[in-house]
């Protein structure tokens, strides 16, 4: 019955790919660095994506769908951008295989293309090309647009959900008529990822910006939520970029703006991906298996009826039955767990790995005192309740399960956020216990790369609301500092 | 103010070219064959996969995703299948771009990759590779999965959602322990097609199952839904394959069944695509532009409010807000159109080239005498409508159009709908008039092939309702005939 899930304690890393597996979330696949995602992880992302795109819309965004492809010298036209992309790209140089004498097939090298092509790694190119044909004026700003899609990056070092080579996400892409807006509308959008994050994640997160070193390839400015794992790690959960006019100048997008003046147009980009699964698994789940915020969780009741005959069986399931139509009338995603060929034990122990919150057990003796027992998966405890009390309580559990996983984590990350005043103090810290690290930095990428090199520590973000005012002295050089930013070693 | 619109009966195809360029469903891109799906037609698109995916889920299915990359060998693994698409593969052979001396940037010839990855144009080769880790006994069955995706085939004459190098689509795959609950799958899923098709879009369809040279490449049988566009082209809109044994036994997918014996798998694929976006605009539009059907039309209603001075602004502005309340509370999609920089005139040409079915006009003197006009798109009629009535109203004629646009594409189709007894015949009604032809075959690939290179036209189908148990001569050779099949020139 046990499942296969090294303790953290012992793996953390074993452990969170055990977590992946045993709970059905993900498996990899025959290309290296592709994963496939099964029926419990896509679940799971369709409840984000659904989520996520009633915030865009309600953020005055639509969606559209650009292609595939970008022709080769598209990401030579932004010099930043192709530095940051070009060295991990799939390129596709032919168009047709043919039969070889052996039965198999190859390469046809006839069908080579006059113009490579990239499988997006990213569209800021291929849709600043589309946008020069749909903005002419300031009436046609803003543009805001979203796409769902899939993305690809050649990664050598691959981990599920994490980092693969090809991955599920979002991007968004705006024009604006001026700067200001589109810094806006850069910060709305991170603080949408930030609403998103901590309310339906339940995973904190710090908001701040990223140093030019850490910066998106083609960005004037990277805004950026951190969040704390488990292990004391740090992952970048969602970036929104300032793009200023670095793609409206390197695809010529110009506007006639209200003053009769032609001027170029200003830029935003933001995104999260299914890295996000990754966080929450890092955020919550333990021992036992996958732990989920119940506002995510595909199903957030399962009831295991329990019987030993036939006579128990309709009874029991009929009792079960009318707990399931009560409890969706109230909206609730619940799932009556009535298979045949499995025991309650092992049906208990399944979806204890698989993170549902909540476990309702009815037996015969239930149906006679009219009771459920009603079993938390993130803290273990148990409650016997009156069945027509049923759903109201439900309700009440899932939202204090929500809240209370996002006070856990918020404790645990405050736990975990520490102050190094001096460079030793500061590796001290990075290596006996990880965390966040508040300390000062002189603002030179010369240091932040030395920091990195002797720590493999880098600098998560300028955080909003310390970085910037506090003055100090830099905790390497003695230099002036430009703020305490937050350090730590990440995903 | 008139769009650019070509009419029907003038070029056909360039009026649904001009028809889909003023709409802004899709533009064409720079990587010859992809097309850019505008937010109007990526939200015909959304409502199109929310009713479809309700209705797979109803049926039992649960989303996945598998890679984009399937290695080259996977596809020559089942012979039928590489034979089918081989010939049209996008091919990534490299990884990595490097900087020219130029300043652009090439491919790194050091990157070419050991197994080249094809961009994949179906998925059953990668999907039955990974089926084999899931399935080993007849408890993991049925295994009933679907994934939304965007697939590719390299196509030299394509159009706009028609034919295009990159679709977007969602691909069913079933495995089952015995044939006869595939065959089911495969049938249930083309009636869960017809009843989206007929219920949805309303486009009257035919099923059927489609000739050896028509099927998929690797199925047994492949069943299919076939519609009559108006110009009397036909369009297979989706397809539902029973596919044997083969993928399993070409990626040895056993399981261990109930009797303990080891057999293959059974299995199914089925879907529609992006495609049938197109299918809809041949339907039901017309010389003005695009005419949706209410339940799939991103804004069902739009409210265009009508002014000349501030006072009358504020007057009607309020008004017109109320009556979006009461549409809202319907559940309405709706709209209310307050933009300033356009004219009521324009936005009436804009609304109707973008195929808004309901037009709800409101000026002055509406509010005073608590009116509003009602414009349908379809017919171009109106009515006065007491504005308290509005709702119950809108929500009627909703419903009347959904009906009134399948009533009168099925008289269509049946209008055009022909029997031919001789050759001479059959020639003569695909030449003149096109539309669906049913004529005697005697079922065998050379008499259908010869068909089509006389007169271009197909079999579309074998009709369930009709094809077989007619008894007559193949009117081509005077052979025994295997019923009458229904031909017609296809997109």
């Amino acid at each position: 019955m046990a499942k296969q899930i090294t303790s953290q304690q012992k793996d953390y890393a074993q452990w969170y790919q055990d977590v992946v597996r045993e709970s059905k979330l993900a498996d990899h696949s025959p290309v290296r660095g592709c994963m496939v995602i099964r029926p419990n992880g896509y679940a799971l992302w369709e409840n984000m994506q659904q989520s996520l795109d009633q915030m865009f819309k309600d953020t005055g965004h639509s969606n559209a769908y650009f292609p595939l492809f970008i022709p080769k010298s598209y990401l030579s036209k932004e010099a930043e951008h192709v530095e940051g992309f070009a060295k991990e790209c799939a390129v596709v140089t032919h168009s047709r295989l043919i039969n070889t004498e052996d039965g198999k097939v190859d390469v046809d090298p006839e069908s080579e293309l006059e113009e490579q092509l990239i499988v997006r790694p990213t569209s800021e190119t291929i849709i600043w090309d589309t946008y020069r044909n749909w903005i002419q004026s300031y009436r046609d700003l803003p543009l805001l647009l979203n796409q769902w899609a899939n993305v690809v990056r050649w990664e050598m070092r691959t981990r599920l959900f994490l980092r693969t080579m090809e991955f599920l996400w979002q991007e968004g892409h705006t024009a604006h008529a001026t700067k200001e807006e589109a810094i806006e509308e850069t910060e709305r959008m991170l603080g949408v990822y930030q609403t998103f994050a901590e309310e339906y994640m339940a995973m904190p997160v710090i908001p701040g910006t990223k140093t030019e070193a850490e910066r998106f390839a083609g960005a004037i400015e990277t805004y950026c939520i951190e969040a704390l794992m488990q292990d004391n790690r740090a992952l970048q959960a969602g970036t929104s970029h300032f793009l200023g006019q670095n793609f409206a100048k390197a695809f010529d997008v110009r506007f006639q703006d209200k003053d009769g003046e032609e001027k170029y147009v200003w830029a935003s980009s933001w995104g999260v991906s299914t890295r996000l699964i990754g966080g929450l698994i890092m955020t919550h789940s333990d021992d036992d298996g996958l732990v989920l915020p119940p506002k995510l969780a595909p199903v957030q009741a399962v009831i295991v009826p329990i019987w030993k005959n036939d006579d128990e069986k309709t009874q029991v399931l009929e009792y079960a039955q009318g707990i399931q139509s009560a409890l969706k009338e109230a909206g609730v995603r619940c799932r009556l767990d009535d298979r045949d060929q499995y025991k309650p034990g092992w049906k208990f122990s399944q979806h204890e790995v698989e993170g549902v919150p909540l476990r309702l057990a009815v037996g015969p003796r239930d149906v006679q005192n009219g009771n459920v027992e009603i079993a938390r998966r993130h803290d273990r405890t148990k409650d016997i309740v009156p069945t027509d009390e049923i759903a109201g309580k439900v309700q009440d559990e899932l939202k204090n399960i929500q809240h209370e996983l996002y006070q856990a984590a918020k404790e645990r990350m405050e736990k975990n956020t520490f102050h190094a005043e001096t460079y030793d103090e500061f590796k001290e810290i990075i290596n006996q216990k990880g965390g966040f690290v508040y300390a000062h930095w002189d603002g030179t990428t010369e240091t932040e790369l030395k920091i990195k090199e002797d720590t493999k520590a880098t600098i998560r973000c300028l955080p909003f609301d310390y970085g910037k005012g506090v003055s100090g002295k830099c905790m390497v050089t003695g230099e002036p500092s430009i703020g305490k930013v937050i350090f730590a070693r990440a995903y």
